[in-house]
């Protein structure tokens, strides 16, 4: 178990009377990610909206804001109990032994194309002997033919551009990785949370993006194991805020009006859990996941 | 009350060994769409896994199929019971005033890329007052502003492309006025179902996709009304099978190998409901919605 | 007649050993734009290879740069003998009479895929009467429809995205005119040079991109016409640099290696002729060609 | 020598009055493609503009066309005199050392995206040694990476699209060797022919693309030297039809209206030259090329 305590404040001047943000910062609650404590602060104080996904668990923050400053913090303790694999018993499913509710993320999105790639995933993995190994193989090969570097992208980037251009940041990558799973029907998904153990080099601690993979164990028991084909940061230390297809779905903020946005202030680390117990996260050799039970 | 008759013919030929298949053509089951009879037949007899989505009701049939013929048929009856409103009594929610399970819907999907619709969609629709008549306007826009002719568009083509080309399919008006409505914040998805009462100069009967627009009636309650951008069929003898972001979750079938397919075979009339009734749909002024209660 | 002086300085720190570049900063000599005097500096002082094309006048400077710091300095004063007409004499040639020098300028291009607007410029603009008035048409639309904004393109953005954004700068605006004419067979091409007159709201004076659209007059004699889609400055003003099919051709610098780049110092005026007259460009109803004798 | 005699018989339906047509089907002109006989019919009989770009030496055929029937047919016997060129004799030139003329194929064209690949380009040619062998490792690449199929590509088809979706005919090929070549610097250009020895499976004999990039021998002297990146026919037997940037530039025909067109009937053989000397073309191990003295 591996307990982490982070923050996140997001400051915003309104600029148009009455604007909508829609937020996704908040811990989802899952069997293996046990939210120990937590805050959220609002100022001004507003009431807001909360869902929560049932599919997802993604938590939703919906508020409007008058003109005139904004200000959001969240600070929160959770604990994570992974599941833990080894590589060489994960295999994969053909798309009808799926779940139903796994189908989605089979299927191409607004920045995972999929569809596309048909024929490329195929000449590059197609080959490979399929599982655990396949998906790694190709996150390997998302982080070793992309170079991560600062205002490369924007909001329009998609994986094919990805493919083309050759640069990119988290969710450029995990944008790519994820249509390449997609293309040889491997369930590939993105999830949002903080780049824990990041190289100072590339900016403060921020917002993260990362990917999950369907995969089944040996008793038969299907579940999303972690990948970060970024390579920035170290997975075992991902706290999971919102789930969802690629970024479209689990941007930290939606804006529906005019803004001026700082720069959000992140803070992340492991700390001792109940029993005063230590455990900083590292990079492991063997399969990590924080979904189901 | 309208009393819907349908069928619906596949036949592939299966030329991988192994080949899975996910099909979405089944007749929701929903409150306002009650399904008196239906018959699914496989040929072979095959074991198939049903999933039934629990936010759209989509139901999928999810297969694998040997080499050879895969034949699969579907007939239903089903009542449908429309909710009646008058236009100038729906009006639009703010984003932050959305139920949760609406929010998917607003954001940009496959083929529907509003991120890069703001400041067109802004431009033509923003100063229209908001309600059921600019979801109205956008969906008379893309009909006056797009060509209906077959073999013009393809799997790839995007409510951009759309925007560009000027010409397309069903599904291709569907996704260019989803894209523009989503573009000034009116969450809007697909719906498949057949193109009831169709031209017969544009070919045989056949599947169909159309547009709902989440608006909310003067007692507050919010529900998803229809919309045909292509103007090829009569709204009120649609049947809902799948309901998603864009083609890409709605597709008849999806399908994991190689196989050639017939033109499927589609019939659809209304029929008599239990007291003898006919009731002949047909193109009316007033909303319709055949989601909720 | 009218006279320009004018100056740019374009700094550089070369980053790799041996970087080459192109440069088209000079003006074009023609027999309506006179080079009165000029004057091109480099330093450090290196040998360069000069080629002028011949059928677009545009002057070309190609070498290559020590590791280091690299300066070029341009100024000249020149002659503008502008050939002058009624709007409403000038007509549009088909494509079988236009001379062959002219048709690469209906095909599409690298920014300009005219190809892909058939179907909308023929709506919008397929039924006005053809000619000059035609051209200011589309001239006067893409003004209207597209906000000039800074940092809101770069180097990958083409016409069809402008038409999508509505959002760019001077090269936008060009590329989407450009494509909108050759779309109803305009043969139009794209000219850099200075914006001479423009808001010092919008920044300092800049290099600029201007559209030229081959109309033929009530003699039979053919010539290209000067529009400036983004509004932002004045065309009697404009001196004639590098002329080509879009901005891929007339970049005022192509670099072949790592530098870093100043902005660029530009300095344009009008000045008073031989005989002590000062003419002021001003902002004229009539139409204005540089091009031929 | 070569001597290769060849037939394009076009045949259209004009279904507007007055419909433009541009041909590009005529053997260029050179020093090394000497045409010894060829004959052009129009049916009906029509006026139409002949025009011979200077630099490219390709021939337009301008003409209009009335309602009805339009027949082409254009026959040539053609002597090609290749200059031939050991491989690992032939070097690059750095931009600044082209003569200016060939600098626009170093130019992103309309299907050539090359500012888009100068990563990928890097990545997977930067290393190779400059030279020949280098242009032929793109050209492999291509035809290792991407599948011969029909009805795969249309008129929009570009490089990056044939990067991402691995299938196309001989215009995508070509496309993408371009621009790959362009993205490392290499001035590439597109020739439009006919595909001598093309395997009588994929189809009956047709007009062909294939490429030619800029060298320089060991004396200094550059060229354009031949590649044909799908592999499907034999250089040596290729004929100059005309050339330019990209498929925009050399349609064999470009059409102003609405016509039905048939398909193409051409024909293509090697024939015995004035001393009776038959000369099969066949692959060979070095450079060859059609251009210069």
């Amino acid at each position: 178990m591996v307990r982490m305590a982070f923050s996140a404040q997001l400051e915003y001047e309104v600029l148009d009377a009455g604007c909508d943000f829609i937020f996704n910062i908040q811990a989802a609650y899952t069997p293996r990610q046990t939210v120990v404590e937590e805050s959220l602060g609002l100022e001004p104080a507003l009431t807001a909206s909360y869902y929560t996904d049932p599919q997802t668990h993604s938590r939703f923050i919906a508020l409007q804001a008058a003109q005139g400053r904004l200000s959001v913090r969240y600070s929160a303790v959770v604990d994570l109990i992974h599941f833990e694999a080894a590589p060489g018993e994960l295999f994969e499913l053909s798309p009808q032994a799926l779940p139903g509710s796994v189908l989605p993320y089979l299927y191409p999105s607004r920045y995972c194309q999929s569809d596309r790639l048909l024929a490329f995933a195929g000449q590059q993995f197609g080959g490979l002997s399929a599982g655990y190994s396949r998906a790694k193989a190709i996150c390997d090969w998302v982080g070793q033919h992309v170079s991560f570097q600062g205002n490369t992208s924007n909001s329009n980037t998609s994986a094919l551009d990805t493919l083309i251009d050759r640069v990119g940041v988290c969710r450029d990558f995990a944008h790519l990785m994820i249509a390449l799973c997609r293309a040889i029907n491997l369930p590939a998904r993105m999830v949002s949370g903080m780049d824990y153990g990041a190289d100072p080099a590339l900016g403060p601690p921020d917002f993260h993006a990362y990917v999950e993979v369907y995969l089944c164990d040996a008793s038969g028991a299907g579940r999303w194991y972690m990948f970060d084909p970024s390579g920035t940061a170290i997975p075992m230390g991902f706290v999971r805020f919102c789930t969802g297809r690629d970024a479209a779905d689990i941007a930290f903020a939606t804006i529906f009006g005019s803004v001026n946005a700082a720069q959000p202030v992140i803070s992340i680390q492991a700390v001792p859990d109940a029993w005063g117990q230590l455990v900083v996260p590292q990079h492991v050799g063997y399969a990590l996941s924080t979904d189901g039970a």
